[in-house]
């Protein structure tokens, strides 16, 4: 069954001023992504605005992303909802315009408990072809629920449609929990950009990342020299991945991906309220602040 | 300005097995609740599950309660939604309805700083008239915000229709931060069922109750025996009302306050999904265990 | 059986520049507090530096208490050690001095187990005899370990002896779950000291407040008024209390007690390093802000 | 200067039933471990139950280790006490019994401020020569005090003796912040047994080992794939590790630790009260699980 796998973009959602989805420079983010040799793709996560668009929008970028792709990379859209049965229209729909799979986070803010949780994953595996494959999600601190290693456990167990999860949360005891599921053979990524190389090397399958959605060239470079068992050089340059993470606030702050993007010829254009746009100095700190960044990047070559 | 004060129900939202909202058992309920006397309605809280309904529910939710309340008891709409934009269509319905006012929780899963927070209430501050009253909203076990106190004084005064807040965390020192905004004079009520008494020996004015939904008597006695200066009587209902808020599970399972108003004769019907309604043992097992607190009660003759 | 009720001062230790303890002063301030009229003494808590004394001090340090106290008001020694060794130690010491009771924290930095806190309970209160009173003694932010619900409710019910629990965090639904031990008749003070009026009525027999070591007078007022049934003037002593609890830091910082009482005419001394006494700068400040807090109080003339 | 590298073994001090250091056993299980191959020994850690133990004890115990080791391997003694005094005594005793290093507990239990802590530390710095090598040490879930990445910061470049931290919590961003110390320079070990190849991977020196007390062999195994560049066989190896890091309870419960080594021919004896040894049943239960781990591994030859 196909799988994440290396650099898996979570791509952020182009919109204009007013909130509404910019799908043409949605159409020129996928072709630069793909352009830059990221491995997946992952639209409508927590980095693409997912609970703050409606299931058109949603269903749209999807289409717009899948459709511009071609084939080229895997295309895994994100489809977890607030409630079951709009994750279910999303779900169907996901499988209708030929993506490669889908995502879902846990249930969100309204408290699920593991038979709930275990529920709703399993109404999304019964919807879809026994070959179609499904990451979980779990990312408690915005989610206020979590996935239990036993509940994925069973999830596994019963549906073998379930290949993996994505964990977005630095604590690795609970990663190493979730590698052990299905005789270590669960796919398992970690959703901290600056962890990508620790958890490469606990046996994580790649990292569903933000940040490489502005710059994929550094997560593509660790991802290479990890493969190829440079371990020593993977690390020097994912020192220079975490620079460029922190200069973009790792995903805590949208707003700072969307700009950083029009540095790349991207229009990533504004964040959705209530989150807000940078201001005229804030965004001029990060400008000089990823200048200064490329400025010490050895490998700069990479960067255009 | 009007505030919310004593017995503020946060009502359910009936629905049937599809999850389609009950407007007759809306209307009754309503009038049940009036009926038993409790000061303030607030629907479309967290217990109304706002987050799981779309804004032309969440418009006719509140129109049904506005309309059958008729003024008989104040009504605070609870207007918080994912987008701002959203959010502020139901301000503007909610003061169109003639609404007594609202309430707004915090922004929830996608990260928020205190200058996005401050930025949320003051839109909406700014779009309703400068007497019409507003409750800020911070349960951050659930949205992943939180109201620092500096913010809640920024905007206590900067705007003079932000009146108060509804805390639903039991961490009493930052309740107290919270009181002594504005002199002292800012509105604070507890979402703690059980923190009812404690939270008005504080100076809160109030609890915003989900349990009151469904037996609002121990809560209407709790504050009468307060307010007549009868402490000790009034802990020793607080004790009773502990007991009926452990066996409907205090909010975290709202399929119990839904299940629990067949007794009173209201459908609440089902929950929303990925949330479950109970299953035929839980429900037996809540049937028992409420006919066994009502024997206990001594305060039996309130409940008929 | 004899309890701990209203102001329960836990005393620091007054020390000399080295850390040695300076007994005279200890004795001097035992003999202020009891001239202020507060209710119980609590020595060699967390506010005492307990952890920081050895097991010779501790002793003289409680035969201190006890002999200057001479019956006045009762002594409740904190025994709490690193290992039972030693807590039976001065358990045993305790008792043999003629102390009211005693107080136990859970055990320390070492994880342990509900099975392992029993026991150490258990051993406790076997030691002594029936009718010598034991506090247990909760602060999970310190401690590392914390005290079930549970496991307090099996120590209540295997020995009569120990009669109640000092619960040292803000949250009010545990100290709810303590309250309901022992059909509720256990005794719960808390040890927040902003938290004293909001704790009487939820049913507290009073609070455990270090505060009350430097300024017994706004908490004695807020036991008689609330002891009268004046609940709005307690409130508002309450809120005089809180300001003063500000300015001395709330016991996150010994130095400011031990400084503090320097204005009470009693050589409070140094902290025991590693912590820190106070810097000039720091010193300064702290008695302008308590000279300020003086002038604003209405209750002054409880200062004398 | 000397630092900390691969497999650090936190030793356990063997003891009797009364609690008593059995020095004879600690010899063996010094030898034992030199024998294994393990690269640095660490007693009186919190494995090593140091805060339950007087100073005169820990000095013993640090000679005998020194003493036995002869040099064979490098011995860091942690001296972190719950005084600076005591921590004072045990520094200029590991440095004048020819100890390799030192390691140092944040303080615990009594809050400490940023300022207290680096005063602390730069104390302890100051007291030894320049060229003697300090490990800093945060387990923030029991000190109740954490160090922050700024804090050490301004520790290692003030102190060219302050070499390292040993960092005992699972947030992997956090052990990275500490790596970026001093230009990518500063040592870090992980003290989470179950890390060890990811921390590797992340660019730290080694782990810090409790189970590698009782059974150093994979351990050893996983530091020497890693460091030929055998990722995968290493990942491998520590799953083995992984399971027996389960069953051992890792660090958690240290009389696992203790009846673990009496498999190896090694008299743990007793945890000190108030911890409890094993019952009977739970005894079993281990020696089942440890024989059954044994089968199931594959690297059975290292265990002879």
């Amino acid at each position: 069954m196909e799988k994440l796998f290396g650099v898996t973009t979570a791509m952020v959602t182009p919109m204009n001023e007013k909130g509404e989805v910019n799908y043409k420079e949605l159409e020129r983010l996928t072709e630069f992504l793909i352009d830059k040799g990221v491995n997946c793709l992952y639209p409508l996560g927590t980095t693409g605005e997912m609970f703050k668009l409606n299931v058109d929008e949603r269903k749209k970028v999807a289409e717009t992303v899948v459709n511009t792709a071609q084939q080229r990379v895997k295309v895994f859209i994100h489809i977890g909802a607030m409630t079951l049965d709009d994750t279910l229209l999303l779900v169907n729909h996901a499988v209708s315009i030929g993506a490669t799979g889908i995502g879902a986070v846990t249930p969100a803010f309204f408290p699920a408990d593991d038979v709930e949780i275990e529920a709703y994953y399993q109404a999304i595996a019964e919807e879809v072809p026994n070959n179609f494959p499904i990451y979980l999600y779990s990312i408690p601190q915005l989610a206020g629920n979590a996935l239990s290693p036993e509940v994925v456990k069973r999830l596994a167990a019963n549906h073998q449609n379930i290949v993996g999860i994505k964990y977005s949360y630095p604590d690795f005891l609970t990663l190493k929990d979730y590698l052990s599921v299905r005789n270590n053979s669960f796919s398992v990524l970690t959703g901290s950009d600056s962890l990508f190389l620790p958890a490469l090397a606990m046996g994580c399958d790649g990292v569903v990342s933000g940040v490489s959605c502005v710059f994929p060239e550094p997560f593509k470079e660790i991802y290479k020299l990890y493969s190829q068992g440079e371990l020593a050089q993977a690390r020097n340059v994912q020192q220079h991945a975490d620079n460029i993470i922190q200069i973009l606030k790792g995903g805590s702050n949208l707003s700072y991906f969307k700009k950083g993007l029009e540095l790349r010829g991207i229009q990533g254009g504004s964040v959705k309220r209530p989150q807000l746009d940078l201001t005229i100095e804030e965004e001029k700190a990060l400008i000089e602040n990823i200048n200064s960044w490329k400025r010490k990047l050895s490998l700069v070559e990479l960067l255009e």
